[in-house]
């Protein structure tokens, strides 16, 4: 009980002063390096005698908005599955995208807009930031329910950092395209994650099982989540590349991919399942499973997947079948500075990158997570709310009766 | 016993093999016949020398995800009223729009955009597709719970064949101005429900009558569904109108006519209510009446409405309410091929026309879905989730234990 | 039993009368003085010559379409967190702002776009007639539970007509700036509600208090409006401003305005949470308490800030800061008609001039819902859905039980 209280009473102060000091740094840095860019600087963007129609906003902030709720509705709710976790799920989710936009805006400020001593900002850096938010959440979902909100913060600290170093290797570097984000998100985020979590790894976990199942209505709050990220992957997709048939043509092929792996994928599920029976389809169910795989399942193994046939699109890009848009699609080619071959070997090795950056990134990761001082929920607690949240009365009591007393606590 | 383990082995490979067989022919088919068109296609739209910003995506991508949020959001949320039957209503409409959506382009491509042996795809396709797969799950609504997935998916291959024929003989044969889809959408996939829910009428289905009603939170997830479908209503019957005016004036009409519908339906709710008391109103509880005249209020009557306020419109059309935009109202009055009375006509046999093709289309989809080999799920198992889902346990006890085994099974 | 059912049988008229006179009233007067302004209609669109795509629709749509998702969905189900008042907080939310869009396009438009006799309407007028309908729900966030359907529907009918005149005070008399609504929106609707909720004072109100508190469940539908009012504050506050730069720098802002609230309201509902737990974070919470504090803290305070930082920002606009972007952001000045102080003192005065019309129209409103006839519900029945809803068996067993026949009916 002691060692309980103690613990409650590092907790409070962990997350509060974590939330401040980032919240402070983040604001100072912003203060000093952050600016609008022409587009959004009101005396700039007249200067500029632009037609106000032309500003950037109207082809991208539509997007941009379909991506926001897939970040915080999407992920957030998709995760909220486990019975128990559902505030934890949707507002640790709020908390981490929240510090991720801010401090990813930064770091892939300093990396890709930096000039004359400044920051520039505007709707494209919206989305950036939410797809450096995509990733970081994608790692969370490896280690949902086994690590408190200071911990995740410290994770997004890190993982954002090296999320900007590797996108900029491979985009700004090594000239790599990476559609959907198959590379720098899901590959990267997916695999951060799964090795942090390989080196939380908590051998009595097993305790905490009962709590990892969903009930019936936490699972119908999980659909809102996954439908929500189903119907703007189109919008994800198509938000950051260039205007024109280039945003069009990413749409169109997201949505109608995505509608052929729906019915694959209830194909799939109905002949694997008991009796044929469908599970939750697509997304959320893999994230089920306690042993990490989940993430592996659903981002890793696809963005490598994605970033293979990257490989062989590039192999085969010829100026005969893009025209005057493979300028857009494959700048390097198009301008006689590599063959097809070379970009495929690029995107390679792009690949081969992400692999290092997210394995190394993650094992630093779950290194620094596990420093003794931080907050970390003892195994009988993992996949609970209580032990961060105030929880209406009756699903408290249901939790605290299944605290048998008796539990040793293994992380004390 | 020996029944039930047969038809569950049944089951076990009639999805995934209808699913794969689907999703395999669509796939050829798109390869073959399935080309980007000049808005899509990087070589056509550069070589067209066009701005980016002309693009047509900027201008129906935003309405196209506000319809597509109402196909599976909307549709999928309002029908999960059911207290047991929420993975279907909304697992099942992601099924049945992922494969309509796909089935659809090529059906609506042959008839609208083929030319020089191409189907020829792009922002306007995506509307399209989603259209029509709201009329399926409009006929879905009628046969909510007393049809399993295969029967579901085979009705889709039908409907979504008579909806573009439908559609086809009134926009493209008879030039009729169909707005907000009165008739191809609400008033065809309505009476094709009605029709084929009657061919598959079940007189002992009281049985599954305590498993009809809703509870407290399925009604509050019906509540999403419901005002995802109503907010975003003005997109639906904007996105696909000429741009400009035409497209703004019809998001402004939706927009008000809903706020006043919304009035209406309070005070009617309240005036025929027990005591007063509304029902969650507007859409959501007319689909609780067991028969399926709930469809019937919703969107038949309205679809005639709608169709027969259309034929009025035209019959009163003249060039001096609209001026120049006539032309895009009406074209064939603007260009003197036609008096606003024969437009009216026109209007009128179009109505008369979906009904035909809706009715037969109907008969027909209900005798293919009572082919004895499909699976179809008994009277005691109508609106339950579990005998197609994983249903988390303490929610499958429940149902498991309203499964009286002495409850013959009439379908065996 | 005998008062309860004459109550009942006025409940029975009461609401359905007052909804079929309102919307009787506001279609003749809609008939009578709305008109399609020169972006919608057909005649004056074409005769203008304008190209298509430079309809406002093209650069209003989307962000209006998010501002309608936040007055729906965000404030509907933000109010859902009560165990028993979920149908009540959807659907008042859904009736009250369905009546609000109406008569404030009128009251509004007869202050703003009244020339020729007629009231001229668009995109625009869309957005700010959901402005408004925002304002009432704040102030239904203040009397939340505790009053009636035909109350709310009285109180709708005041303030509106008092928003749109404060509304007309500040922005075309006084030339005040409001940006993000923080004074006609969050200010006046704020103290609106409050002064209401005041006069409408029940010291017998802790009877119900058992039924102020969440559950589980009902606290994540509750996360789902806090969510979408979240993502889409930055098209919320940018929706109305100039096009181009203006609109971009009101989204950015606003976006990362959020991100650092987000992270600092973290730490403090952590600081002062029982062992460092967190409340369901951000702006649910508050509405917990049941006095009204809660909207003065969320929208009140706020409101008051922002206005007193428009003080600031106008008392420090300079030419050097804005360029010719200053013309749009503060004309006044940018023409020499003001200087900065004289418009930072205007500011000021406007907020004061908004306080007034909120606190004198809440205190007559208050008298109005306060008349004896109206159908208040009595202390026993407050925060209690099936006083005005059928609500579903099982639930409204539990209800019933806990409606003791002992408790005297203050109201009575």
């Amino acid at each position: 009980m002691a060692g309980s209280s103690r613990r409650a009473g590092g907790r409070r102060l962990q997350l509060p002063l974590l939330c401040l000091l980032l919240q402070g740094a983040t604001a100072i840095l912003f203060a000093v390096f952050v600016r609008y860019n022409h587009e959004t600087d009101a005396a700039l963007w007249h200067w500029g005698n632009h037609s106000n129609p032309d500003n950037e906003f109207y082809f991208r902030y539509p997007s941009f908005q379909d991506v926001h709720t897939m970040i915080f509705v999407g992920f957030g709710f998709l995760m909220a599955f486990l019975q128990r976790y559902g505030f934890s799920s949707v507002g640790f989710t709020f908390l981490l995208a929240a510090f991720a936009l801010q401090w990813s805006t930064l770091v892939q400020g300093f990396l890709h807009t930096f000039h004359g001593g400044h920051i520039h900002i505007g709707v494209e850096s919206m989305i950036n930031a939410d797809f450096c938010a995509g990733a970081v959440l994608i790692s969370f979902g490896a280690i949902l329910g086994k690590t408190g909100p200071a911990q995740l913060l410290l994770m997004a600290l890190l993982e954002v950092v090296l999320f900007g170093l590797n996108e900029f290797v491979l985009l700004s570097l090594l000239g790599v395209k990476d559609a959907g984000g198959s590379m720098t998100i899901h590959t990267f985020g997916a695999y951060f994650g799964l090795v942090l979590s390989r080196v939380l790894y908590r051998p009595q976990l097993e305790k905490s099982k009962h709590r990892q199942s969903s009930v019936y209505h936490s699972d119908l709050f999980a659909m809102i989540g996954t439908i929500f990220l189903w119907i703007f992957w189109p919008s994800f997709n198509s938000a950051p590349t260039p205007l024109g048939d280039g945003q069009h043509r990413t749409a169109l092929n997201t949505y109608y991919s995505l509608t052929a792996s729906t019915l694959s994928t209830f194909a799939l599920s109905a002949l694997v399942g008991r009796d044929g029976r469908l599970d939750m389809p697509i997304l959320e169910s893999k994230f089920k499973i306690q042993d990490t795989c989940g993430v592996h399942n659903l981002h890793g193994m696809p963005g490598v997947l994605g970033a293979l046939l990257g490989v062989l699109v590039a192999g085969l890009a010829t100026h005969d079948s893009y025209g005057e848009g493979l300028e857009s699609v494959f700048p390097l080619i198009a301008e006689g500075q590599r063959s097809s071959t070379s970009q495929a070997l690029h995107q390679l090795f792009g690949l081969f990158v992400t692999l290092i950056f997210a394995s190394v990134g993650g094992g630093l990761g779950g290194l620094l997570l596990r420093l003794p001082f931080l907050d970390s929920p003892p195994d009988s607690q993992c996949y609970e709310d209580q032990i961060y949240w105030e929880v209406p009365e009756e699903h408290a009591d249901l939790a605290q009766g299944s605290l048998r007393p008796e539990e040793p606590d293994t992380q004390a």
